[in-house]
């Protein structure tokens, strides 16, 4: 697959705050991406929450996209559930429209659509569920992006629909030769130095490919890098992968631009 | 406050069901109503839940609504909640967000909001809620009509907001003389004979007045009357009331194509 | 393992009412039963109908037990979850003490565990998880006793943990020849006629063996047996089933007095 | 009524984290306090997180109560609710039974019940509410001390329903002259500078009297001062009331030693 080199997206989950319960740091990280996926209520997020992240998003003219999860709260969506693909399909839909509708309120555009956590790794490799998924974004008849990890069921699934899909990339996980990510579980599975880190994100960036957990080297071209801004230290990792990619002289630009 | 007289909507609360728990009859009260009020998930309903309804909602050619209630399922909406105009805001457009984009999916549009339960009571009465409900409808600016109390508090914010309003009365309620429903905890509130419900919905839909608890009469103007289908006499008597209603020549249509 | 013969428990899921939402016939059920299995709040029942089905149960004479399940009520605790053994062990503890408080309020004793839906299915084939609960019930060191599938890595967990365990069989289901349910997804697996359902189920108590799927013949020794009583047919079938048994003159007593 | 002079409990809400969000500084808190009060999962607090607090409580020697409060996740309990006396009960049995078992798992003993945020404000002043919490406490039958404002509707209540209680004051909040405490909305309610809180503790524990909002001094007698712990500011203070007391040489035990 072809894909635009010299420009890429870097995005990161917000809007996990809870209730009384903060989360991340929003203001920080959005200063450094150029889409933000924001909690829907399912797993992280309120709708108090959510129209007060659309608020800090488009102030710091951050596109903005829905970011819906498995129905666990208490499991902040990582716990994988047994749900039919006609459930999960409903599920997004709901998330995304409630999404939709604060965002509208505020002038603000939803632009993509990432499943989060449990229903994104399921989802990368059930492609009965992805189907269902990718189906679900093109009935919305929104032109919102997927988004979803590169090479996977996802984007299978989401050329069958006919829905324009987003190839996302991990800056801070060791992938292994087939394209997968290497198990948390693993020593050395999540990258922390943030240097490194950055200098991963700009060979996705520039070469379309990543050095591998096995020491060798595959193809990883990618629309957008994933940066986390759960730690304080996570904020400054995505600083840094922004300011290595503008360095680099790559182009940053939302997701859904380079897309569509 | 002048009203079109001669024309008449009957609305029902449905997809009330939840999960694994049916509630109602509700494809039995659809074929006797114009306008289908849907639970969003928060007080009943669940995404499945609420695709399904809109199908039959759809197929029964019945204009479709929100129906958004406070965040309280064991309660069902029904417990007042000191919530903030602010949050209660969010808390509408999340449910109405999400009620819209799984009725695009379908096909179908959603033409109104009613408040449920114990939130619309207190919208009734309180105006700086009230306001915060109407706003928000506003806000979303999807030509939606604010359905309430007639003569409320929900009216007047209706008209400050400039969102339009569909003045609802409830047949089968006895009423106090100031145009307040008489509290159910009084014998005689709540009328169960289908005839005799079925009459005061004609004298409301004709005369634009009605009967009071203590024997007066008072102008109860209205542009919807309110049926319930959660029991199998319930289905019945909005039978019943939609079969009185057209015996009296008075024109039955959805409340959006009324008020709009 | 020895089984005392000629004598069985019959039990039934009850308490699965849940706020506005009715289910079953528990009533009706209840007067069939010699043990009632108590939703707990995570996938049905919540604390005013857990109280109302204590009281209904104890007067009617039925021994009470805990019926944990995952916290899914959308799902009705049916849809796989994966949590982690610790968690799940967690939760279970926290709904067995939720119903043992409010029946000590109510002067009832809590006798029993059986956990609910997919949580008693994967324990019943994953012996990680069947171990954490099995000693989670062996640390509330209240003497209740574990209810699972008779021959299921829960009874091994059970005998590890030291907790007394009752093994379960179900009248209306088909078995496999290795002693596990045929799913539900095959023709002929659950069993509606209440004659052969009753007839099976003297079969499971008099001879500790049953007629498989496929035509053959396996040992099937239990201390109780599972009705149920979420249809009124369901209930008629509960009701056959005791007949039967006490036509067959086998005696019908708490699993919690046939397993002390 | 008298109160043994020369002794006070402190007592401080700790296991508010819920699933993936943290909150507070239990560890820290628990180490200024004699007395913890533990969210039961209904406002705050799951299952896993009930088990590490009473942990933490156990190791650093802290008698353990139950923080039950209303359904209200996303509110944090803080939002009154319109719950009827029965369910509120049943609310609170299904809770203090939770993290009752959960303890007995742990070997630690539920010493008493405080309940949270607008149910512990709402009984303070609501006759009917409290008795039936301290009735469902007295049903209980474990010996558990109910907590609640000194002076009260439920110091009323538990006496009523002969439920031994633990008079509650707040050293950090402004008091009005008839001992209720002032909006805090108003400025000066709440009371920010260490030095003063703790000096303002002091004088609760030894002279049973503490001045008021406008300047006047109003009886006081308490058996526990309450402190918080949700901010590392809060921590602090926590630990100089404590100090402050013991260098008064004023004996600080848990309340339940106190009241029992």
């Amino acid at each position: 697959m072809a894909t635009a080199q010299g420009v890429i997206d870097i995005n990161s989950d917000v809007g996990e705050s809870f209730g009384a319960w903060p989360m991340g740091y929003d203001e920080r990280t959005l200063a450094s991406v150029t889409s933000a996926n924001i909690a829907c209520g399912f797993h992280a997020g309120d709708p108090a929450t959510m129209r007060e992240t659309l608020r800090t998003a488009a102030r710091l003219n951050v596109s903005c996209g829905a970011h819906p999860g498995y129905p666990d709260l208490v499991g902040f969506g990582r716990r994988d559930m047994a749900m039919s693909p006609d459930e999960a399909a409903a599920d997004l839909m709901y998330q995304v429209g409630a999404l939709w509708a604060i965002a509208r309120a505020e002038g603000v555009q939803i632009r993509h659509v990432k499943p989060h956590g449990a229903l994104y790794n399921r989802a990368a490799r059930d492609y009965v569920l992805a189907l269902a998924l990718a189906r679900a974004v093109r009935s919305l008849d929104l032109g919102l992006v997927l988004v979803g990890l590169a090479g996977s069921a996802m984007e299978q699934a989401a050329g069958e629909a006919g829905v324009a899909f987003a190839r996302e990339a991990f800056a801070d996980r060791a992938y292994n030769s087939d394209g997968s990510l290497v198990s948390r579980s693993r020593p050395g599975s999540v990258i922390e130095n943030p240097a490194i880190v950055a200098q991963r994100a700009v060979s996705i960036a520039r070469n379309g490919s990543i050095e591998t957990y096995d020491g060798g080297r595959i193809n990883l071209v990618a629309h957008t890098i994933c940066v986390h801004g759960d730690t304080k230290q996570a904020a400054q990792t995505a600083l840094a992968v922004k300011e290595a990619i503008a360095t680099a002289s790559i182009r940053i630009e939302p997701l859904w631009e380079i897309v569509s």
